[in-house]
């Protein structure tokens, strides 16, 4: 059974950590979010797609959700020191990544195939794609302006109220390589537990890839990132809101009007169960946090079973 | 009294240390050896600037004579889990400083505009040039063909046999901005005690500044790196036996030929003084062994009474 997960960064990276576990790897293919990509002191930052990476090459920083386990930060200390500014955290080992990719890039290589050698070199048996080799970038409205997605999530701390989520270059964007061959050759789509704005809505803007999920509706799974009337973690709540998207498991359908034939959500959501009946969405109630590995697995199994 | 420096790396930087505490050091200006510059990971690196940089700055590893003390090497075990050859040993500390200064390359800065702005974050008193914003590239012929300097340096830790130093680029490289000015106004000239064909040899190759040297040839004090038959440290000695040039404070004055009013030699070189004088140079025997701070403070003193 080929699986293809659409993923943002740490809740999407427990689900495929324990997807990992219950499938062989190698059929899986993952449609990275490269959205909240940034450049820093030159050098090319894919947040979302190393978390994911870091996690399944078992190198996740597990008490922070992203970053390398036990890296140092001493390369930091001396940017700071040389004035540079160092909101955006990034420890020793995490930078030797981004200086990788970074000299892949200007040497000409594709995103694509820079994700492809970190993934081999990094042990992982699945497939990473990024969701396109071309550069998009999300950006929030506040009241002060636009900023940058991480400029909004790092530095600002989520804190200023957001007017609006954009997609910068979204629209002249193409699919990467083998994006949109997977979807279409794919038993199952799972779209993981992430920012239905910021991290699925970037990968749901390139054009082509909504249509092609749309067109293989009945094989779409998503798991609901809102529980209990919020986000599990992160501003996906006063994203959604400001698009006028209720904090429910109807809101999140709503996001994805047209693309899902099932919804998980958490059992404490159960009542929204007859409404997603009613959208023709089957809803599927289960135990839908992750904070335990075992809890991942767990959810990991829910996820394919209903593709059974 | 303005001082200039013609500076290599570990040699120089500590009389550049001992000069520091003997004049002020807003009237030193040194120019730096650019010709084993390398370019790692995309990383423009620049050792001997950087060695000069970080010792007055009191950030030197002072047992390794390189990089920062203290410093960790994460991203360069990350880098090899990548799969790249880190036989240049890059620590955590270092890595941010070729950071910044390939960012400011990038963005179309010139290496002395950056080199300026290190100096300043690191609180550098005196001035630091490189000794051209074109890049140069110390070559090392052995019998197994051309290797770029620190490949000959690090990689094969000056292992080969040694057939020719030659300076790539250097015909068409210009002198930094700067350099030709402080060559002009100075009232002493400092050729220090570094490789005089690897880390000295690249700043003479510069076109206009050996005849700038050789035009204030009145002004210029050399300090031998030859000492008792052999280089300090380095691959000194073979270079110059590759070219004809005996390992004596002779042989040195035969390389910096045409420049030199005075140079400095060890006490266990004294025989050679009237050799010197011979070729209308002035001997100035010494203890200029630095191998503790007193020692280069007082070996700075002797460079400055020189002058006097």
């Amino acid at each position: 059974m080929n699986v293809v997960a659409l993923a943002g960064g740490t809740g999407a990276a427990k689900l495929l950590r324990g997807l990992c576990q219950v499938m062989p790897p190698s059929q899986l293919t993952i449609i990275g979010n490269t959205g909240d990509d940034l450049e820093l002191y030159g050098l090319h930052i894919s947040p979302d797609l190393d978390t994911v990476g870091y996690t399944l090459a078992g190198l996740i920083d597990t008490a922070k959700g992203w970053g390398v386990a036990g890296d140092t930060f001493h390369a930091r200390a001396m940017l700071e020191r040389l004035g540079e500014s160092t909101y955006f955290a990034l420890g020793d080992r995490d930078l030797a990544v981004h200086i990788f990719r970074t000299e892949r890039l200007g040497r000409g290589g594709s995103l694509s195939a820079v994700t492809a050698e970190l993934a081999k070199q990094w042990g992982l048996a699945c497939r990473l794609l990024p969701m396109s080799d071309d550069p998009v970038r999300t950006r929030v409205r506040t009241p002060r302006g636009w900023l940058a997605f991480q400029e909004f999530f790092v530095r600002e701390r989520c804190e200023p109220e957001v007017l609006e989520v954009a997609y910068e270059g979204a629209a002249r964007s193409r699919p990467a390589p083998g994006v949109l061959e997977a979807l279409a050759a794919a038993d199952a789509i799972v779209i993981c537990p992430s920012n239905p704005m910021s991290s699925v809505g970037p990968i749901l803007a390139v054009p082509g890839i909504r249509q092609a999920l749309a067109e293989r509706r009945d094989a779409v799974t998503a798991v609901s990132p809102i529980v209990g009337g919020g986000a599990v973690s992160g501003p996906a709540g006063k994203m959604m809101l400001a698009h006028g998207h209720a904090l429910t498991p109807a809101g999140v359908a709503g996001i994805y009007e047209g693309l899902l034939a099932r919804l998980v959500i958490d059992r404490r959501d159960a009542d929204w169960a007859p409404a997603l009946r009613d959208r023709g969405i089957q809803p599927i109630v289960t135990d839908s946090m992750m904070t335990h590995h075992e809890q991942e697995i767990a959810l990991a199994r829910v996820v394919l079973e209903a593709f059974r």
